[in-house]
């Protein structure tokens, strides 16, 4: 049996959005179906409403909403509420892949300088893959920016992540400064006698 | 950190979505970020299509597109393509509880009857749950299509399904039509020895 | 590292066990060594008198121990508790491939028929898998019990299963007595949606 | 249905054996039923076997064969390879739970210093649970190897290890000796997204 055309024209939309496949897309379409008119309406407003109100933030590529951080001291013009917040160590950048590996790292309330959104990772070191990423706007970052001393390359201990490290790492070595990876190790809740010899060769080199 | 309010709305409603968490409705939002304007705009337009083209058969309640339906022979007004299709089943009544039951059985081929979609399954026999299913529609079907001889109970054997099913047997006996339920028994590639006691006596019982 | 010999070499044979791999089996042999002697001497006598104690009952293959059968009425030598029940119907057998499936159907206590078991499945039709199975002695018992009038291949539906549920009907049915399967179809707590094709069809077909 | 006895007190056994549950001790047990006598005798020979060939070393308490060291050059009388090795870094101890955390570990080739076999882990500090580990043995050892400089506690990053590491931390303290643990961190494959609030901050902080 075929979906009518509407209804597999929206299957496929919601098919590739992350994490989804076909049988989970339908059912996003039954629920659509299912909702009111003003409920309907209340998600076309808010998805276009997302590209109208929410700007990327000029130097870390965030997405911010201009008007929720005008309160803000000292919030400048395209800047996001972490790059316009004057007692964060400017010294400090954070490379992350996403968005989401963002508000992972704040989450944790641990880490108190800027980002960098590189805006995602690459398998192969292809021409065409790589300047899919950031990295020259992270190079104009890091010259116009001589106050940062570390670079911190929070990408996932993945292939892709590894790939990405070392690609930048090669990138960024002429410019001098400090660059460091985050800590390989088991996680909690990890068993030495399950990990891999990577991992725990990791922690070995990384006691504390 | 806090999303910008913009997209903590959109987070809020994509979490609602079927199977969805708060962190993949971020990715998903993340992901409409990151698209064009004019793809955004084909979303848009998918999802204000949807309510408008596509319409709920008067009797079995599956969505249906007018438009595509229109050159199926004896495509009567407001009745989908299968309950327009003259060469289905008259007499059999399959009852599901949502759309993607009735395609998941119309992709096997092997039935050539009619359905109907209950719109859920509940888990007590509360009346307000009981009122959100299409009970009354279904009675007043089968009274009005006194061709259908065999009503066909296809819930899930989970415990919603099985309390559904008891509710309908109850509510449907009087009409004195055959009331069947799918079979029970071991699932291709299942093993006996680790099925549970339910299942294992319904394949003992239902032997062939 | 290596371990030292006497513990590789049980490591090896634990290795072989079903279900074990060679971490597994590493963490066995660590654990009889730290039991105490009277322990581990517990275990190897429990061991050595398994196969003294422990017989195979000469019609259907279970193993029984025939000083714990000698209460029940009418225990012939050499035949199981279930094998000697005079109140067992005798007009029934239901093959089942090892013993833990016997037991597994005898849980469910809604069987009151004989049993055989065939020693294993089969992947392929060929000789020397074939001759692994007790399939002469399945013929035998047959033709020296024409009270049989069932046979209720109790099979696994898996590839090895059906493989040789299919190899026993061509076999037996010269004999011409009816020949059954457990009934297939959804699990307790299966859900349509997600069911293969084949479970689904078999549900179908086999509604009550 | 109640197995044999003879088979019941096998299966009882074996479900006390560490990750098998009375189903796959039912296994063994049919396995063991199939097989031939001298492979039954095998098994037995092995087992009884491991506590007269194997012994304990008094240094580290590492399982080892004497008959297998005497090559080593060096071996001395109850000391495994590991501790009979003049190669190995002497001023590092490293404190393992079990003898398979100590296999993981020379597995990887990077750690040449020495180790001491806990015996387990705790979940309370209750003297009863305490005592079950080598404590004394390890203060004893500590105390007469002053050569030993720096202390790895090589516990998992469990509820149990962290306990067991906290107490051991407090009780080795006045020996003033350097006392270290193995890094935290995200292990290969994790992601950032996904990683606990506390390993994503242990990575942060062990970043290099």
């Amino acid at each position: 049996m075929n979906y009518p055309p509407s209804i597999q024209k929206l299957i496929d939309i919601f098919s590739k959005f992350p994490t989804v496949g076909p049988r989970t897309a339908a059912r996003f379409v039954f629920y659509l179906m299912r909702m009111k008119k003003e409920e309907v309406d209340e998600i076309l407003n808010s998805i276009s409403n997302l590209k109208k109100n929410v700007k990327i933030c000029s130097l870390c590529f965030n997405p911010f909403e201009p008007a929720s951080v005008k309160t803000t001291a000292g919030a400048g013009e395209g800047l996001c509420s972490i790059c316009s917040n004057p007692s964060r160590d400017k010294t400090l950048l954070c490379i992350v892949a996403n968005e989401t590996d963002l508000v992972a790292l704040e989450k944790i309330k641990k880490y108190n300088g800027l980002y960098f959104i590189l805006g995602g990772t690459v398998s192969t070191l292809k021409k065409a893959d790589i300047e899919k990423l950031r990295v020259k706007e992270l190079e104009e970052r890091l010259k116009s920016h001589p106050e940062i001393k570390e670079i911190i390359l929070a990408l996932n201990p993945t292939t892709e992540g590894e790939a990405t490290a070392l690609y930048l790492e090669r990138v960024l070595k002429p410019l001098g400064k400090k660059i460091t990876r985050l800590g390989r190790g088991l996680p909690v809740g990890g068993e030495l006698e399950y990990a891999d010899e990577e991992t725990l060769g990791s922690a070995l080199d990384g006691r504390r």
